[in-house]
């Protein structure tokens, strides 16, 4: 399932070796699509990113059911896939509450999610950004505490649909308060897909400036206006080693509404893969976990990738 | 029909001021849809792409009916649009006899169309990569000797169909014929979509050291992969200037076998107006002109930002 001899490998200069790839599509996809997937499904929909190759794998959220209920069944989900070998399993907690949750079926990794703007905040925290760092401190520490690895989301770090362009001062505070609250890692989100190169290229060297290093961030771009690969290859250049997608492209119908489509990770493999920056992963069977995902939602890939090479097989 | 404010601009660093797209979706993207387009259409929708501030328009193929029913209205076209002020029309002639029917009508800018793989030009020019250089040596002297600016395609130029990649010598061959016989600028073309960025800049580099100045190349990507606009800022990044894009990303519907879509020149135009770099182009006039046209193809634009800015409108 892929291209003879392609695509050839061909290294450019000064970029990563390796690139973690941090697979969003059984949270981040299927929290966004309309139907919901049974449990048993989810469960083999990890295993198979597993088998792909794909080592962290954000499993399920343990947000309250009534705001997410895609994602009701985290309590049934986790325990099917914990075991999985060699694979990290992070999982997504807004407060104490989802933390205890998450604890007790043996999570070894958390994450929370902040907003740079108060629009975004607002909406889907229903706090301030501030007191939505207020929740999640205590959360961060005990996490901490429990000996968990916390990831901490940055969302509306580009753009935000209410406030337009987002000042980069707004980010860098809440990236600077989500690392001294005790966060392993950021993962800075386009939410909306409007971030162009040189705005990332800004925003990480704003970053750096004020005592984030590059190695505890990651990028989480979504493809709205197609800007999400290029976005990364900028994202590489200046050295970052984490990068989310989503497998086949799940989350943000693209033919819906206010499309926000996840970067697809068989695209960004395919990338990674030219540039000769191991990532672990068997594109051929990661498009056919796709393939049958999508069969699964009874909708096709957005992927480029995916469609290209699942085309080839019929 | 923008996002308000956005794409934010911010330039990155060592990239080019100025960028000349080079619109193709009235000859390349029209000539693999399905469906043929009535004459006036064709003529209202180049007419409309002006409007919206490109340029450099492919306007139609003087190719025999036979090969390129989709164009068999050149004669037609061409003299209903060729007074635009401000605008360059180029178009494709296979041969003498191309030329000829190009020339009577006025056209001052042709372009011939050579393949870097002998596969390619046995499957569309039914020669061998030589026969055909043969073929296009005359064409190129007399269409200058006619004051005319003659452009080289360079089809396959990263990977092909039958014989994978596409080795960088087999491509820089061609160029330099192609410069060697009087082409005033080559155009790149990653036909099946597989190049990545280091790749790209291997070929560029491998030109420039056999001779090729950066600044008679354009580039020529398709998203098959998705890889198009993440090469295209490699490209950037290398110097080139002249890029190739489709409106709305006509050319190849996404959805069927095969699907070989142009880079889709709203994709590249968030991207350039974000880094800052002008185009002159207006991007909502461009996108209503993409959601115009697939109105009259009777399906929906690929590009990413036509539908994300589309549907904003809903």
């Amino acid at each position: 399932m892929t291209v003879q001899g392609l695509p050839m490998t061909v290294p450019a200069s000064d970029l990563p070796a390796r690139v973690r790839i941090h697979e969003v599509g059984a949270r981040d996809g299927l929290q966004n699509e309309k139907s919901t997937v049974p449990t048993e499904v989810k469960a083999e929909f990890v295993r198979r990113l597993a088998d792909a190759g794909l080592t962290t794998i954000e499993a399920t959220s343990f947000v309250h059911p009534k705001w997410v209920p895609q994602l009701a069944d985290a309590e049934e989900l986790f325990p099917q896939v914990r075991e999985l070998k060699g694979v990290e399993l992070p999982v997504l907690v807004p407060n104490g509450r989802g933390l205890d949750r998450a604890l007790s079926l043996g999570a070894t990794r958390v994450a929370v999610f902040a907003s740079a703007t108060e629009s975004f905040a607002k909406a889907n925290l229903n706090r301030t950004v501030d007191e939505s760092l207020a929740v999640f401190a205590p959360v961060v520490t005990r996490a901490r505490d429990e000996g968990a690895h916390v990831r901490g989301y940055v969302s509306m770090c580009f753009g935000d649909p209410w406030e337009g362009a987002v000042p980069l001062h707004q980010v860098v505070r809440v990236c600077r308060a989500l690392l001294d609250m005790g966060c392993d890692e950021l993962s800075l989100g386009d939410t909306i897909g409007v971030a162009t190169p040189g705005h990332v290229l800004e925003l990480l060297s704003a970053l750096n400036e004020q005592g984030v290093p590059t190695n505890v961030i990651g990028v989480h771009f979504h493809d709205t206006y197609g800007q999400a690969l290029a976005n990364t290859y900028a994202a590489l250049e200046h050295g970052v080693t984490t990068v989310d997608a989503s497998a086949g492209g799940l989350g943000g119908c693209p033919y819906a509404k206010s499309a926000t489509g996840n970067l697809a990770t068989e695209d960004l493999v395919w990338m990674l893969q030219g540039l000769g920056i191991e990532t672990g992963v068997d594109l051929g069977r990661l498009v056919a976990t796709s393939v049958w995902m999508a069969e699964q939602l009874g909708r096709p890939s957005p992927s480029r990738t995916v469609r290209a090479l699942s085309h080839k097989d019929q």
